[in-house]
């Protein structure tokens, strides 16, 4: 079993059957590109089971990921796919860098979830790019950039609703999509309170990564509560 | 006489004709969005007859500016428009931010040429944004950004033969479009060394403000030089 690939939150290996990998989540967090860096016992665990259980609600909409099924508390199998460097952003209110990037106000909703490419680079620190740009490095080409942008608006209309049932708002997400042998785009990398912003629809309080961010609160217990609003669905 | 507008390089002022405005090109130039500041007598004078022959260059090639007539040595008569908060770049080659952004090679050409648009905001920075961006904050609508990418590079086109005739090589420049009271689109600003980036054909040598960006030359003189090379033509 060999790791193929390891970044700040998980570990990618090799499994027995071609074609398929186990990623194990690790118990590091980041914020900043790397710049604010913890370990937090059961972080790990918490990401895979949220991410495992949306990817589950993705495929019972008839959404298709990379997911194959849990393996334990914080691993599980997926197909082997290339993953294409870009981070997709959907965000429906102005939260985090948009805000001071475009001089916005947090919170304003847009009329259309917006949909941004960030370069995934560490190197250069993920910058924005244009749809050109995501041409001119090769990454993609006309039709998958479509293809990537309307899945992304696909599977913000599905989280949306599952953020409804639980009197959540899904401010914004970032996703990974990577591409199998034959070429088919497929949904990658994770769903979770690290890569998602979410308030409280009521209050505006976070279930997400911005309270450690921003030292408002404990990321485990905030993980947690929204593992079992999320389990309670 | 009315100042209406007072940016880094140019006074703009009304006339005594409705529509017409007097544009009067100052001697100071910055770097930087102003961090690096300087007065050069006769850099406003450069840029004004660069300006005027360039935008009188794009009339005989049958494309219509906000240029009406080179009025003196630092003055201009322009058709009166609202100016679009966008700064358009076209670039032929890497040079510039684009280079450490995306980490290309300096020099490196592009397949076609790339056009990418800045929000025209000092407080913010001009920060690059994409054409979802454009529409979010009602700067222009899906036709009028595809209006001006393609007057872009009709721009690009038309500029890159005159740049061959005098041996040169354009790298990169930057534009800015208004719209008159029909709520036509028409270039306006400059086209000067200022905003172009402009290399030697056979020897990289910069015809452009680099030389004050990188302390590497006489603005003044490298100015005179271009002037003089566009005047012969």
């Amino acid at each position: 079993m060999t790791l193929v690939y390891e970044g700040k939150a998980k570990r990618v290996f090799t499994t027995e059957e071609d074609g398929v990998y186990r990623i194990e989540y690790k118990d590091e967090v980041t914020a900043g590109n790397g710049a604010k860096k913890d370990s937090m016992a059961g972080k790990g665990r918490l990401n895979n089971l949220i991410t495992s259980k949306f990817f589950e609600k993705l495929n019972e909409e008839g959404y298709a990921s990379h997911f194959i099924s849990r393996l334990s508390e914080t691993e599980q199998l997926v197909r082997k796919v290339d993953i294409i460097p870009l981070e997709v952003v959907v965000r429906n209110k102005a939260a985090g860098s948009i805000v001071k990037r475009l001089g916005l106000t947090k919170g304003q909703a847009f009329e259309v979830p917006l949909v941004e490419f960030y370069y995934k680079n560490d190197e250069l620190n993920d910058p924005i790019i244009t749809e050109d740009h995501v041409k001119l490095l090769n990454i993609a080409d006309d039709e998958e950039i479509k293809a990537l942008k309307e899945q992304a608006l696909i599977i913000n209309r599905i989280l949306i609703r599952l953020m409804e049932q639980m009197n959540l708002s899904l401010i914004d997400f970032k996703i990974e999509f990577g591409k199998d042998k034959d070429g088919t785009i497929l949904l990658a990398d994770e769903i979770s309170p690290d890569t998602c912003r979410i308030w409280d629809k009521a209050t505006n309080e976070n279930f997400d990564k911005d309270v450690y961010r921003e030292d408002t609160g404990s990321l485990i217990d905030t993980y947690t509560a929204f593992y079992n609003k999320l389990e309670a669905l």
